[in-house]
C-alpha cells in the first residue's frame, strides 16, 4: 500500500531536544549509516561559539537528525500538511531536511570564504552523486534524489517543501535555535515549538500561522534575536572564526609562493579555490582539520606556525569597537611589535535584521492567517514585529588583534 | 555584632523556581509564621488565569517567599549593595520584599476595584498596626515597621530600597514572571535571572545594570511582554475576572436596594466601600469568599444566583472584539434571551507597553552603565527598546457577554 | 464511523507535566465542565504536604486531567493497546481515569478516617447517579456510566483497563509521581515516562513491558520510593494531618455530648458516620472546610478553638521518634502543661514497600515480558527489585504533641 | 592578606549542568588555559556512549571545569569544610579538581589497555613535569604541584582533600552523573545536587552525610546505578569501545611482524607499551587518531582497512548473550565468512556493584552522622542500600562480532 519500505520496528534515537527522533522509514535509517552522513559527527554545529561556550560541541550530525524529526512531526502532526502532500513528497522533505547539511564543511564560514564554494552546491552534489546515498535514494524511487536536491535548491515545482526546510521559520531553524540554547546553557533560544506546530497551516501554495499563534512566532523571532547576539555573534566566536581565516589566508600566500608546510596538502585543492571532487572534498572535517593545525605548530613559517598555536591553544585575539582611532592605534601598536596586519589585524562587522519583510519572494518570509480568513505578512500582524522592523538596524563593527600588543 | 538575631541553623524551603528559600534571620522566620503572611496561603497569585492555565494554584505566600529570597540575593551577590547598605537597611528591604503583598485582597482587581482602597494601603497598615507583625519587628528595631512600610509606600530616604522592592525591573516582578511561568507551563516568561543579577551595579543613588547586561535585560523586557499577552491579559482570565466584578456589582445593588442574602455579610463591610478595619479585612481570603459563592448559589435573587454559578462551576462569559457593530448585535441579543446588561455586558481594553521609558521619576525606569561610566536610560542604550517604545501601543478591545445568546 | 461524536476542534490544556492535555470528544469536554468536575479544583492534590512544601497548591482537578492524557496516550501510542481494545473501552478508560478521583473528600486521610467511607464509593455513586454527569455518558452510549464505575470498582469483565488504571504501574500513579515532583520541586519523582510507554505492551489479559523497559520500570520504582519517604510520609505533612484528624475527634466528641459550634453544621452528617447524599458530600471542599475552620476559630469550646488556630496558622504538632521513653516523657509533659492527650497526642506508623510482589492477583504486580516471549514478575526479572524486595521493611513510627511543651 | 593572586574580576563560563563556573583565582584561570588543559576540549567523556547517544559529544574540559566548580561550593558553601582547611588545602584541592583528568588519553579504555599506563600516571606526570603547568603552579607557592599531584595519588597527608576529588561520593562522580545525563538526555543520571552539598559535614578526618540527607544519598547511588546500566555499560557503546581495541591490537601485530600503514607512526610509541614521554604522549588526543583511522582506512592490510573502516562509519559489532551454544555458532559463522577471530570476536562481562561496603579503606566508603552523632557506613545507615549491598551481584555477560555473520 505504501511505496516506501517500513523498518521492522520503529527505531528511536534518544535526543535532549526533541525526547526521540522517530525513524519508521528503511530509507532514512540507510541514509544515516551512511559515510557521508557519520561524517557530519566530525563537524560542529557551531563555527566558533564552542569556544565560548565550552560545552557546545554539539554537531552537524545532531542537529541533521534534529531537523529530520520535525519535519517528520510537520508531516504527521499537522492536518494541513498531511493532506497537502503525498506520499513521495512526504519522503522528499524528510529527505531534504535530514541531508540538508550534508556537504557542510568545516569551520563553516572561514572555510566557505577559502574556498568560494558554498555547501549547498556540495549537498547537492553528494546528493545527486556519491553512490552510495544516491544509490540509497535511487532505489527507493527513482529520480527522487534529484527531487530531495531540488528542494535544497529551491527548484522543487512544490514549494511547500521548500518552505518546510528552508524560510524564515523552518524545520533548520526551529532545530539550531533550541539545540544551540540547549548545548549553549543560554535560554535565550528557547520558544514554544509544540505551540508553533500547532498554529501551522497550509493556505494555497503557502505555509501560515494561524493569528493565535501569533504570540508563539514573536517568541521565535525573538529567540532569534538574542541567540544572534548571544552566540552566534559573540565577539570571542568570531575572534576565533578570524582567527582561522588568517591561518587559511597565510598557507594560501605560502602556496602562491610555491612553498608548502607539512600537513597543508589536505587543504591544498581548497586553497586552489577550485571545485573539488567528492573524493577531495570528504576528508576535510574538523578532526582532520585540527590535526593538520597541531602539523602546523611545527612549520617552518613562524607566522603559521603561531597562527596554529593560536587556533589549537585558544590564545584569540582581542577586540575593541571599530573606530579609526583605535584602527590608528592598534596598527601602530603591531608595527611596533612586528605584526603583519595582513594576518593580525581584523575588520569585521556583522549585523541581523530580527525579522526581514516582504522584499518579492514570498515564500520567505512569515505569513498570518487572520480570523476571517485573511493572510497578512508578520510586520502587518504584529504590532511588535512592526516596531522591530521600523526601528533601527544592529549591528556590531569590530577589529580584532594579538592580545599581547595592548 | 550583628544587631539582628540569626536563626540557630539556616531553614531552607524548597522552591521550584529559586532551588531553595535561605532564611537566616528570626525575624524573617518569625514573619513568616505570622496568621497574615500564613493567610496568603489562600489567596492565588494569578488573579483568573489559574482558569485558563489550570495548573497555576500557586499563592501570594509563594511568591513573597520567592521576592524576599531575590531580595536576600541581591543584597548578599551583588558586591556594590552588600557594601551600599549598612546592616539595619538590608534587613528593612528583605522585609518590604517579604511583607509587599501581606495586605492584599481576595480575587485583586475585582476586588479592589468595588473596594477603592488599594492593597498596598493595608499592606502598610498591617505591618504598622497588627499587633502580631508590628510586635515582632518593633521587638527586632525600634522604628522597623514603620522604616518597612515607608519602602513600600516609597517615602524610604534611601530610594535604593524602593528600587530593590517596586521599580520596573525589581525583585517583585523579577519573581513572578519566572513563578507565573513555572506554574503555567508556559516559557514565555523566562529569563536568565543569574546574569542580570551578575550585572547589577549602583551607581550613586541608583540601581544600574552593567553594558553587557543589556541583552539580559531586554530578554526580561520581552518576557514581561510575553507573560502580559499569554497570561495576565488573556481573555478568558479577564472573562473570570469580569464575572466576579459584577457579582459583586449585584450585590452592592441589593444592598443599596435594602435587599440582603445569606452568606453576604462577609462582604458588607467592603460593599459599603470604607475602609476596613483590619479585623474586618482578615476574614476575607479566596476560600472564605469562594465558600460564600457556594452560599449565594442558593439566594433568593436570580442575577447572584446565576452569577455565582457560574463563577464556581466556570460558566465564563464568550467575548468578542469590541466594535459598535459587536455591541450592537450583543445588547439585541441579551435582550431577546433577557439578560440585564449592567451585569450582562462587559466592555473591557487592556494595554501594556513593553517598557515605560524616563517620565520624570528616575526611580522608575532602568539604567544602564556603559563601559566607560556614563549611565543611560534602557531606550537609549537598547535598539530593541527603543524600536519598541517607537511602536504603536498595543491594546485588546473586548465585550463579554453569556455564552448562550450566541 | 465512530460511535462517539469527537469536538469541532481539537482542544488543548497546557500543562507543565505533559506538555498539553488534548481533548478530542464532546464527552470528554462536557464531563470537564461539569460542578462535580470543576470541584476538584478546590481540593488539593496532597493531603498535607503542601504545609511542607510551600508550591505543591496543584488541585485533584490537574491530576485528574493529566490521568485522562495518560490513558489517551496509552491507548493511542501503544500499539498492542491500539489493537486490544475497542471504540467503546478506548472510551471507558479514558473516563475512568478522567474520573478516577472525583468522589475525592477534602484532606483526604483525615477525612476518610472520620467518615468511614471511601472516595472511591462517591466516585462510582457520582458517575452513576449524579444527573449531570450520568447523564452526558448516558446520552453518549447507554450503559456506559456504569462500565466507567465498573472499572473503578475492579468489576469490568475486561481487566485489561483496571490495569491501566490502577495497578503497580497505572496511568494514576504515572501522572502523580511527575506532578508531585514538579509541583513540590523535588526530583525525585522524576522517571522516564515516554520510555515506558514504549515499552507497553500487552500479553494475553496482562499489560507487560518488554525487557528492554526494565531499568525503566526500576527508575519508577524507585521515584515512587523516593516520593514516599520525601514527600507524602513527611513528618511535618502528617503533623499536619493529624492536627486536622484531632479537630474532627474534637468535633465529634462535643457532638456526641450534644454540643455544637457555629459553622460545624457542614460537618454533621460526615460526623454521624453515615454515608451521605450527594448533595451533603458535594459542598465539603477545601475552600468549605478551611473557611469553617476560621469560624470554629471562635468558638466556645478552647480545644476545638486552638485546634483550628494550629490548622489554619501552621502552628504544627512537633515529633519524636516512638519510643517508651519519648512517649511517658511527652505524656508527663502535656500532663504538666494541662493538654488532653486524646487530641493532643498521637502515635503514628507509615512504611510502604517500594513494590509489592505476587500475592494472588496478577492485575496488581508488574510484568516483564522477556526476548524469548516469557513473562516473568518484576521481582523476578530485576535484580535490583529482587534485592528491595527481600531486604528489610521500611517504617517510620512518630510521636505527635505540641510543640510548646519541649 | 590571601596568599593567591584573584584575577581582577571574577571570570564565569557558562555552564547548562551548574549555571556558571565561577574563577576567581589568578592560578585557576592560567592552568585553564594552558595547551594541556585546553587539550581536554579534543577528547570524549565518554568512551564509547557518543555513538550510541548522538548528542553525549561532551568533553574532558567540561566536565573538568565541572569537578572544579562543585570542590569551590563544597569548600565555599559547607561551613565544616570551610573552616577545616587552610587556604592552601583549599588551593590544593581546586587544583586537584580541576587537573584530575588532564592525563587522559584517547578513548579512555581501549587506550590504557593497549598502553598499559594508568592516565593517573600521566596526570601526576604533568602536574609536576610540563614547564608551563608546574611552572603556574610553582610561581603561585612552592611546593605546590607535589602536592595538587599527592591528592591524586592518594598520599596527600589531609585525606580530606582526597576525599573530595576521589571517594564513592566525590566531586569528580557529582559532575559526571549530572554532565552525561545531561548530554546523553535521559534522566536517570540526576540526583539532588544542592541537598547533598547542604548535608555534607565533617567528622574528624571524614566526611560524612548529615543523616536527614540520607535519602539524597539513596537517590545519588541509584543515579549511579541507572546511569552505569544504561549509558557506560550500554552493549553498543561497549561495541564500539571493543572495535578500537581490536583495530589497537591489529596495529600491535601488525608492529610485531615489523610491519607498518602510513600514518600509524602517531601510535608507534604506545604500541611498545613503553612510558611515553610527555611529548609523545601530548598530541594523542581523538581528534588526532581519528584522523589516522582514516589514513588506515586506505591501509595495504585488509584487516586494518576494515578495522577503520567500521570505527569511522559506525559500523558496529553485533552482539550477544554470552553461552557456550552462541560461542560455538559465532565461530563457526565467523570461520564461514573468513574472519579471524582474534580480532572479530569479543567476549566481555561488565558489572558494578551501587555501592561497595566497608573494606578496610574509611576514605572509600559513604558515612551518615546520625542525630545523635554517631558515625555509620552507609549500608548500616539505609535500609535500601543494605538490601542493594545483599543482593545479587548485577553483571552483563556478551559477546560481540561482525553483524555480516548473522
Amino acid at each position: 500500500m505504501t511505496m516506501f519500505v517500513r523498518t521492522p520496528e520503529e527505531k528511536v534515537l534518544r535526543d535532549p531536544v526533541h525526547g526521540y527522533i522517530h525513524v519508521q522509514d528503511e530509507v532514512i535509517w540507510k541514509c544515516i549509516n551512511t559515510r557521508w552522513f557519520q561524517r557530519m559527527r566530525r563537524i560542529h554545529q557551531l563555527g566558533g561559539a564552542f569556544m565560548v561556550y565550552h560545552t557546545a560541541d554539539h554537531t552537524r550530525f545532531a542537529h541533521s537528525l534534529g531537523v529530520y524529526e520535525i519535519v517528520r512531526r510537520m508531516i504527521t502532526e499537522v492536518p494541513d500538511l498531511r493532506e497537502a502532500l503525498n506520499e513521495r513528497e512526504k519522503m522528499t522533505v524528510m529527505l531534504a531536511g535530514l541531508l540538508h547539511d550534508i556537504g557542510h564543511g568545516p569551520f563553516s564560514h572561514a572555510f566557505e570564504q577559502v574556498s568560494n564554494i558554498s555547501h549547498e552546491y556540495y549537498t547537492c552534489k553528494i546528493i545527486e552523486e556519491d553512490p552510495e546515498i544516491s544509490g540509497i535514494l535511487e532505489s527507493a524511487a527513482e529520480g527522487l534524489a534529484k527531487e530531495v536536491a531540488d528542494v535544497i535548491r529551491h527548484k522543487h515545482p512544490n514549494t511547500i517543501l521548500t518552505q518546510i526546510v528552508s524560510a524564515q521559520l523552518d524545520a533548520d531553524r526551529m532545530d539550531y535555535l533550541l539545540r544551540d540554547a540547549y548545548f549553549t546553557g543560554t535560554t535565550y533560544g528557547e520558544y514554544d515549538l509544540a505551540r508553533l506546530l500547532r498554529t501551522l497551516r497550509v493556505s494555497g501554495d503557502r505555509i501560515v500561522i494561524k493569528e493565535s499563534g501569533v504570540y508563539a512566532v514573536e517568541n521565535y523571532i525573538m529567540a532569534r534575536y538574542h541567540m544572534y547576539w548571544q552566540v552566534y555573534y559573540h565577539p570571542v566566536a568570531r575572534s576565533y572564526e578570524n582567527l582561522v581565516n588568517k591561518l587559511f589566508l597565510r598557507l594560501k600566500d605560502l602556496m602562491d609562493e610555491g612553498k608548502t608546510a607539512d600537513g597543508a596538502e589536505l587543504f591544498l585543492p581548497v586553497l586552489q579555490g577550485r571545485e573539488l571532487t567528492l573524493e577531495e572534498y570528504y576528508p576535510l572535517d574538523e578532526y582532520a582539520c585540527t590535526y593538520t593545525f597541531s602539523l602546523l605548530e611545527k612549520a617552518e613559517d613562524p607566522i603559521l606556525r603561531d597562527l596554529s598555536y593560536r587556533v589549537l591553544n585558544r590564545h584569540l585575539f582581542a577586540y575593541r569597537a571599530n573606530t579609526r582611532g583605535n584602527i590608528r592605534s592598534v596598527k601602530a601598536a603591531l608595527k611596533r611589535a612586528g605584526f603583519d596586519p595582513r594576518y593580525y589585524l581584523v575588520t569585521d562587522t556583522v549585523g541581523q535584521a530580527p525579522y526581514v519583510p516582504y522584499r518579492g519572494d514570498s515564500g520567505k518570509v512569515i505569513w498570518i492567517r487572520t480570523h476571517n480568513g485573511d493572510v497578512r505578512e508578520l510586520s502587518k500582524a504584529s504590532g511588535l514585529v512592526a516596531s522591530l522592523v521600523k526601528g533601527p538596524k544592529l549591528s556590531d563593527d569590530r577589529i580584532f588583534y594579538p592580545a599581547e600588543i595592548e
